[in-house]
Parts: C-alpha cells; sequence; structure tokens
C-alpha cells in the first residue's frame, strides 16, 4: 500500500480500491459497485446471517422495495424522522403516480400493513422474520464507502410478541444472536442505549452495538429496537387474546448493513492491506506455488493440495503463469486472506509445505502428514487473534474523563458521568463538539459534568460516523 | 384445491395463495410480499444459478438500483424500447434531483459506464458478469403473480468479447446453460428467434426460451440477447487490440426470472396443488407420524428417520400435536412436497416405512434397510417423470396449421409457414389475433400463409402471457 495505515481516512479509500471490493466510480453519489471479491466477503457475512436467525426460529421473506406514501406515513414519529432522507418515487413512465412511491429507508412501513392481516390471535404469535435487501437513505452528509451510503445492503428482523415480556425476551435474544455475529466477523463492540433524543424514529428504545475505528471516531454497527405497542397502534396490529379481549402486539426490530465489511476494512487491516478473518474469507488459504525448477511436478503437488483442501476450505490455487511469487504474496496480502500455503522444490524434497500468517506474517515449515490439521489450527488462531488484538485496541481508546476539555481531544470513546437529563446531555455534545453515542450498562458514582448533581450514569461520549 | 386445475387462471391464482408462495395482498398493484416458503423455492433457483453461472466462468456482481437519466439514455432503441415503463426518482426528501433517476428495468445501463472503465486491453475479455437483483417494470397490461409484476425477481448475465465470433460462442455456451437450467427445474421448452420487431431493444438478435402453459398460452422464461457492438458504441466500450488498434467490443446478455416459479406452478401442478420438482424443492421429503398408539416410540423412530435423511436431503419431520395425519397428507400435497413419508404402529412392527409419490400417489411400502436407498431412486424418478409428462403436454400442444382461421382457436403453438418478411408477418398476427412469439430452428418447405411465396421458413404463433 502507498499510504500507511496511520492516515486513516486515505488508507481506508486506497485499500478498498485497490483490494477490489467496490468500484466507485459509479456515476451516483454515494452508490458503488459491489466487485466480485467484495460480494463474495458480504455474502458470506449474509449467508451466516440467514444461519443464525433461522437457528433462532426466524423465517426468510421478501417484502417490497416501494411503499406508497399513504402506508409510509402512518406512524407520526418515523415518518418525521425519516421523511428528509427518502427517495420519492412519482412518475411511471411519463405519467405521474397517482400514489407517490417512497423507496424502503427501512421495512416497518412496508410490512407492518401485512402484519395486521397475518396475526389474528395469540396462536400467530410470535412472529419472527428477517430479509435481507438494499436499503435506501438520501444522504445529504458526506458519504463514505460501507458506512456512508446512498444504497445501502440491509439485514433486518422483524418480531411481534404478545406481552412485553416477551418482547423484552426477544431483545436479550437479539443481543446473544449479535455477540455471535460479532464473533463471527471478529468484531469488538460496546453496547449502549440511545439517548432518547437518538432513537430511531418510532421506537421505545434503541441499543446500539458500537465499534471504535482507527480514526477514533465511533461506528454503530447493529441496532436492536424496542418499539412496545408504538407501530402496533399506528398499523393496527391486534391480536386475539386468550381470555377474549384483543391488543396490540409488542414488536422488535434488529438491523444490520454493509457497515460490517467497512468495521472489518478498518479495524483488522494494516499497511499492507486487508486482514479479513477466516471465518468469512472469501478465500481462507491461497497457494502459491515457487517455480523455479521442476515446474510440473510442483504444479502437480500445488493442485493436490488444492484438492485435499478444498472440502473443507475455502481455497484457491494461484497458477498464474505470468507472475513472479512475490507479486502474488503482495496482492493476496493486500486482498487480506488469512494464510498463505508456499510449495517449492526444497518444500517438494522435504515432503513439506510453508505456511505464512496474514495476521503476524509468522512463517512455519510443516511437513505433509500434518498439515491439514496445523491449518485448522492457525485459522482458528488466526481469528482468535484478530479479535484479541481488536478487542485490546479498543479498550484502550475508551477513557473516563472529568474535564470536558479533554473530551475534545481524545480519539475515542471518553466515559463522562451525566444526570441524564436531555439539557445536560446536549450541553455536553456542545462543549466537546461531539455526541453522546449512548449510554452502557456499567454504572460510575460521580458527578454530571455538567449540573454537578450526584449521578451513576455514564455517557458515552464520542465522534461517531 | 376448490378449483380444478382445468379452470386454470382461478387454479392458478388459488394455489398460488394456499400454499403460501406469495401474499398479494401488498398494496401497491403488481408487487407481492414472498413468504417463506415461496421464497426458498425462489432462493434454491437462486443457488442454482449462482453455481452454474460460476462454472462457465462468470463472476457474480452487484450494480446499483439506480440508473441516471443521461446513462440510461446512451442507447436510442433500447431507450425507445423502455421509457414508458420505467419508474422514475425524482426527489430526495423534498429536494428535486439535478439529476433525475431510473429503477433499472435491467442493468444494461448501470453496467456498460463502468464497462468503458475496467476494459482496457484484449488481456481484459473475455468478461463474464453476473447479478440476481429485482428489476421494475411499470406494467399497464394486467399483471399476474410471477408472470407480469411491476417488482420482478431477476438473473442477469452480462459478457463482452474481442470478437463476434467469440459473442456468437457465447450464446451458444448460454445456451448449454440453459439447457442445464431447464432440467434442473424440469420445464419444457422451445427455442426460437425473436422476430426483428420482437427482439428486446437496442439487440442484433433475441432468442427466446418459451414454454406452454395448462391455459394454451405461451411463456418465455429465458432470453439470451446477441448485440454485437451496439451498446458498445453507445458506452463506448473499446479494447486495445493485438495489433495496435482499437475495437469495440462484442456483448451478449442472459435474462431469467421469477417467471420460472410461474412456469413450475402452472406446468407441473394438479388439482391437489403444487409439485415442485425434487431437485428445487424447498422440502423434497415430508415425514408424517401416524400416531394411533406408541406415540413416543413412533415420534422417536420418526426423529431418527429425520436425523438419518437431514445430511443427503432437506426433510421435515411435520411432528404437530394438534393435526390429523390426513390433514397434514392435505397441506403438504397442496405444497408440492415431492416424497411423503409415513410411519405408523404397523410400519414400526414390520421395520418398514411407507412412501407416497407425489407426482403419481403411488405408494411404496419399503424395509428399513432399503429405504435411504429407495428415496434417492424415488426423488430421481420424480424428477424425470415431471419433466417427460410436461415435455409430452407441450409437444401435444404444438400443431402444423395451413389455415389461419384454425390457428385462432388453437391452444398453444400453432406452426405456419412465413416468407419472413415484416408485413406478412404482421398480418398473420392480425388475422389470427396472436402473436408470433419467434422462429424455430426447425424448417419446413411450403408457402407463406399471407403472401403465398415458397419458403421454409415457420413461424411461431400463440397468444403470449
Amino acid at each position: 500500500m502507498d499510504i500507511p495505515k496511520d492516515n486513516f481516512p486515505e488508507w481506508y479509500n486506497e485499500v478498498i480500491e485497490r483490494a477490489k471490493l467496490v468500484d466507485k466510480r459509479y456515476p451516483v453519489k454515494g452508490m458503488h459497485v459491489w466487485l466480485p471479491y467484495g460480494w463474495k466477503l458480504m455474502r458470506n457475512i449474509d449467508e451466516y446471517f440467514r444461519k443464525i436467525f433461522t437457528e433462532h426460529n426466524h423465517e426468510e421473506v421478501y417484502f417490497p422495495l416501494l411503499v406508497p406514501e399513504t402506508d409510509f406515513k402512518k406512524e407520526g414519529e418515523h415518518i418525521r424522522g425519516l421523511e428528509n432522507e427518502v427517495y420519492w418515487v412519482t412518475h411511471g413512465g411519463a405519467t405521474p403516480l397517482d400514489v407517490k412511491l417512497v423507496l424502503r429507508p427501512t421495512s416497518e412501513t412496508a410490512m407492518y400493513p401485512l402484519f395486521s392481516l397475518w396475526i389474528r390471535t395469540h396462536a400467530d404469535l410470535p412472529l419472527r422474520i428477517f430479509q435481507i435487501v438494499n436499503v435506501f437513505r438520501y444522504e445529504t452528509k458526506q458519504t463514505r464507502t460501507f458506512i456512508r451510503v446512498r444504497e445501502v445492503h440491509f439485514f433486518e428482523s422483524h418480531t411481534a410478541h404478545a406481552t412485553a415480556e416477551e418482547s423484552e425476551e426477544q431483545i436479550r435474544e437479539n443481543i446473544e444472536i449479535w455477540k455471535k455475529v460479532a464473533k463471527k466477523l471478529a468484531l469488538p463492540y460496546v453496547l449502549v442505549k440511545k439517548a432518547d433524543w437518538d432513537k430511531f424514529p418510532g421506537a421505545h428504545y434503541s441499543i446500539g452495538a458500537e465499534t471504535i475505528m482507527p480514526s477514533g471516531r465511533t461506528l454503530q454497527i447493529a441496532t436492536i429496537h424496542q418499539y412496545l405497542q408504538n407501530f402496533a397502534k399506528a398499523y393496527d396490529i391486534k391480536y386475539l387474546k386468550e381470555d377474549g379481549t384483543h391488543d396490540y402486539v409488542h414488536q422488535t426490530t434488529f438491523g444490520m448493513s454493509e457497515r460490517l465489511v467497512g468495521a472489518i476494512v478498518g479495524i483488522h487491516g494494516d499497511n499492507r492491506g486487508l486482514v479479513i478473518p477466516p471465518e468469512i474469507a472469501p478465500i481462507q488459504i491461497v497457494i502459491v506455488p515457487i517455480i523455479m525448477k521442476e515446474k510440473e511436478r510442483i504444479l502437480e503437488e500445488a493442485k493436490k493440495i488444492e484438492d485435499e483442501l478444498k472440502p473443507y476450505y475455502r481455497v484457491y490455487l494461484d497458477d498464474r503463469d505470468n507472475y513472479t511469487p512475490g507479486y502474488k504474496f503482495y496482492e493476496w496480502e493486500l486482498k487480506g486472506v488469512p494464510l498463505r500455503l508456499e510449495i517449492g522444490p526444497r518444500d517438494l524434497e522435504n515432503n513439506q509445505v510453508v505456511l505464512v500468517r496474514r495476521d503476524t506474517f509468522e512463517k512455519i515449515n510443516i511437513g505433509r502428514e500434518e498439515y491439514m490439521e496445523k491449518i485448522g489450527e492457525l485459522l482458528k488462531e488466526i481469528q482468535e487473534n484478530l479479535l484479541r488484538r481488536a478487542e485490546k485496541e479498543m479498550r484502550e481508546k475508551i477513557k473516563k474523563f472529568e474535564n470536558l476539555e479533554e473530551v475534545k481531544e481524545h480519539k475515542g470513546i471518553a466515559v463522562v458521568n451525566w444526570c441524564g437529563s436531555e439539557e445536560c446531555g446536549h450541553k455536553i455534545e456542545e462543549l466537546t463538539d461531539k455526541k453522546i453515542i449512548g449510554i452502557p450498562q456499567e454504572k460510575r458514582k460521580g458527578i454530571c459534568a455538567i449540573c454537578g448533581k450526584e449521578t451513576d450514569i455514564v455517557a458515552y461520549v464520542a465522534k461517531p460516523y
């Protein structure tokens, strides 16, 4: 890479371009073309969503992209929060539409009119569905690949429950699911409850999973929302209770997006390029034959190794003729393949292969009898090491502060005591030129940084993307 | 089912609703909600697309949904053919957009500006990509689930080649791929070259795969287009040849859609509901325990069978307590599961299971030692039988005619001699109140049904959906 990771914003753009995750030259601002390698990474994450949410009793559906204005406008807070950032379809051909259509910014308003038809009695509950779709936001702020875009690759699950307790139970389950997703992607995070003025439009409360990027700015990579009956009342989603009376359902949602790819790029990458966690890497092992002599025999052996690995791993044999091994090392390091397997004349002689870790660059000579087992161990170790390393880096960026002036300069999350009032909250934001990204579960006794009142609430203060 | 298949249009709507493939009550005309069972079927087809096109050296990408008006309008014929049926995005929030955006009706105009950046020299060719996305058409005709909708689940591959010969070679390869897809879905078809006035806007020529629905109307279920240099010239997609000169690339595309699901529903279904080909069925085998006595032991055995089958097949154990076996039979027949496995007290005693084929309703008693092998055989037989049966039905609906009056009444494809002129073509269409859906490869000597000129060209004349 030409740009060191210390210069994070430029490094981030360069690595995305050079590793060919997306092509940003698409002629609409904030919309990019997913290239094969980037799309494979995104799809591996999608497939994990499918697996984990199916295990947790969700079913996959697909709702239409376009939402009629009339349905879109049913929940007051929701529409007020979103109406400035939705795209409007106004014409079919040259004909103005009778009812304007919104490109879904998220799918509550598409789904819930149907929920009110699907849900009749308590026997229809709980209802748990998810979909993986693209959503659209007319972003007016500066766009940034994966992080702030106008067409967003999106995961959303929606559930409906008989009681508030059951929807709270779902929130806890969603947090358990999130922990598995974060582990799969080797991403460290903190969970926070959003401040009231910052929750999802229409939600009763919102929980965010926040990570810290190398720039010190925070990135919200998952959100879990408790709606209770807010939307059910707007969309008339009622069920017949066992006692013969009717009640509105209680709803939750869970959203994640291509931001996860942005987090993987930013958090694990280094001066040589991407470092992709083995569990979701498009290619887990690249085989590079070192050909100086005995070309035929080495290629044959490399092919044999590929065949041995293929049933168990995502493996790629780079047998291109017109590139040197050095060039190939460079390219696959840039693309973040977790493990490189080299095989050359000396390895052939010694009945061994060479394994090189992408995370530590450690080189391991290993006999052909044991190499399969070793690869399994190494991929596991790399996955764990990436998470451990990232976790440590993130923790170092979370610091307690008493003085708001110092918070201004801090790169990361500042932990600040706060009385919890909206007024003091906004003042903290003003004085630090940052945002309260949320309130963690941890308590700490102290005095509010603004009004001096005794409190055990802390706010996480940071500059979010 | 309440409606017999003889009443095809109503049967079609009923079976889709009752088998829960989609929910048509979404409040935008021509857009429906894919329900879990229908979406699994569609996704199984998508996964096969991924597999087969990857084997044929295509890479998967994702291009944005929205195409700027300026790019959309570059190829004259293309835009004239489509401009009346595209949705226009005109506003972001309350702000009118500087450049209006089209919801892709297909992705030529999104992709080819990027192709002109990607392709530099002959070494960049051939380029072969595909994507699986939803596309949008503002249909003014009557909509019909899967067949004519406004949001279409779509597969599209796009290739670029150095020479016309190479793009012709790709067309032949696309036909080979299509044959595999059709076999996988057990769909019979005929291949026709579209009449000049009916080809895809901007294409040099178009090939359609057409099948015949039980109504006698034809359904185009795949299209393969030869563009040659038409789009390359409009989008300036040039490459450097080995001799140092530049030339425009030669392009082809291949499109398929959710119409394939419509064809599966219509062609294989019967009076009891859907019949889904085993290769793509969401559930291949449903296990129904017949519980009269020994509930525990039977359920245990059913679970054991499920575990035995799971590694090899998509299997579902229907162990619901509150439904009779009869109700379950009815429901899974409606949903078209190819094979039912029953296990009751007598089967337990005799160490056997009962297998029931969905296509023929044949009942087979088979010992527990052989049942696994038998299931493999039966699924293969069902797959083949569905195709054979459908193929026979379709062939019976293709008939030769001399008299255009008789063509009018024919339910299916009428084979009519035609001189090939546009004038006579349109007259044939007028007089039969049908369309020339295309020209097959087969020749037949005769005289043009309009002008009487000697010709060996035949037209396929039918009423297409």
